[in-house]
């Protein structure tokens, strides 16, 4: 998420390749020069592919065009898409041979000195798109199940701490309803301006804020649910909110096969 | 949903050929022979397909082997599974020439005179599992962003009502985040051994009880995101709900690259 307070990013650490092949491994990888620019590139999709451009953004080879020499952000997020179309390049064509679609994509934010913060979409054609503020968050990966609550409170205002939290139950959604999702988390909330990597955590299934999180959070959905009202269908009294259209045609008629008699 | 109380069925009704070619079709088909039969039949993905099904299984030429004449709700099952295969049969090649996959998947549920309520889910290849007290549920098409609310609150001892509540609620994430589906829903309540269809609402934008679902669940979840404490990463006192994992290791590290210096 970007933030007017500063960027919030989430990942989590399961990787698999078939059910019968799951390990951890961790998705997010920090470039700090403190005082100078932090930067933070999130993975999905291919384990392999994404090490591949992990690999070549560290090295850094070409001292003239490299994330730790980026003047800004938009330079840094074309460097990552070169990245990836330097692996797709080596790989994709061997994937291909192979029947494997050549699958990542990628989350890459942070801050230059003399910059804004900036947060990106690289896809693995190695173009992107950036936030915006009626789009302030982008999800990689598993993001169905944890779209709603995110649809429903982020938005560019939110405090940092707020925004950490909204990722967490996401994550927490995500958690519960797919099991190519896992923990650990690795959360890295960053303040607009600090220029370093000052809150940081990795959060297992020990971790007390989480572990309230995943309580609190499903014990107070299915509370508010018990509160909601149920439909109404045999009411003798009118309801507070009917589910009738009208009484005219008061439940409408679903569409029906006709049984065609011989 | 089968619960133990009867079988809950919801489907949308947008369907769409690519974002120009956007249209409403019902996507829900009752067979019902009042006294001995309720049958629901619900589907997803290629609408050509799933309506030649419907067709095919509408028609029941075969008067010893049709949705009418099923002797139970398993033969019902592999009759819907024939029909699906039939209509591979004649489109697929066709569909394969033209790039397109044979995309379809189908909910079946009901019951037959003599028998307990049934509810499958019937794949494209034609075949289908049942659903069991631990998995009382199916889903098809746009299922993630709904499964949350579902994996938490139903199980087969659930009230109908509220499984009608808990649908419509799953349902609303769905419309909020994704925009390939839409009203009107199709709600069909079936409430066991009634043998006949009671219980059916169109539910459109003007609908007060959805209306009043729309707006009650997000400023709920809302109201309770907002209750949640949020991590506390400056505290001078020890926070009730700590996010670091120890005082040694006090937030962890993140995965650094390391700038290689010439």
């Amino acid at each position: 998420m970007r933030l007017d307070a500063g960027l919030v990013f989430l990942s989590d650490s399961r990787t698999n390749a078939g059910v019968d092949a799951i390990s951890t491994a961790r998705k997010m990888t920090v470039f700090e020069e403190p005082g100078d620019r932090v930067m933070v590139l999130m993975t999905a999709g291919n384990l392999a592919i994404s090490q591949s451009v992990r690999q070549l953004l560290a090295e850094g080879r070409d001292e003239k065009r490299s994330l730790w020499t980026a003047r800004d952000m938009f330079e840094a997020a074309t460097i990552v898409g070169d990245a990836v179309r330097a692996v797709h390049k080596r790989d994709a064509h061997a994937l291909r041979d192979a029947g494997i679609e050549f699958n990542v994509s990628l989350i890459f934010g942070g801050q230059i000195r003399g910059e804004r913060t900036r947060l990106f979409h690289i896809y693995a054609a190695g173009n992107f798109v950036e936030s915006t503020p009626e789009t302030c968050y982008f999800q990689i990966g598993e993001a169905k199940y944890g779209k709603p609550i995110v649809d429903r409170v982020v938005h560019p205002s939110l405090p940092l701490g707020e925004g950490a939290k909204c990722a967490l139950i996401s994550m927490d959604s995500t958690l519960k309803s797919n099991i190519s999702v896992g923990l650990p988390l690795d959360l890295l909330v960053y303040e607009a301006d600090s220029l370093r990597v000052t809150r940081f955590v990795t959060i297992d299934e020990k971790n007390a804020y989480f572990r309230m999180i995943r309580d609190t959070w499903g014990q107070r959905l299915r509370q508010v649910f018990g509160e909601i009202c149920n439909p109404e269908w045999d009411s003798a009294t009118p309801a507070e909110f009917p589910l009738a259209r009208d009484e005219a045609d008061r439940w409408g008629q679903p569409v029906r096969a006709k049984r065609e008699r011989a």
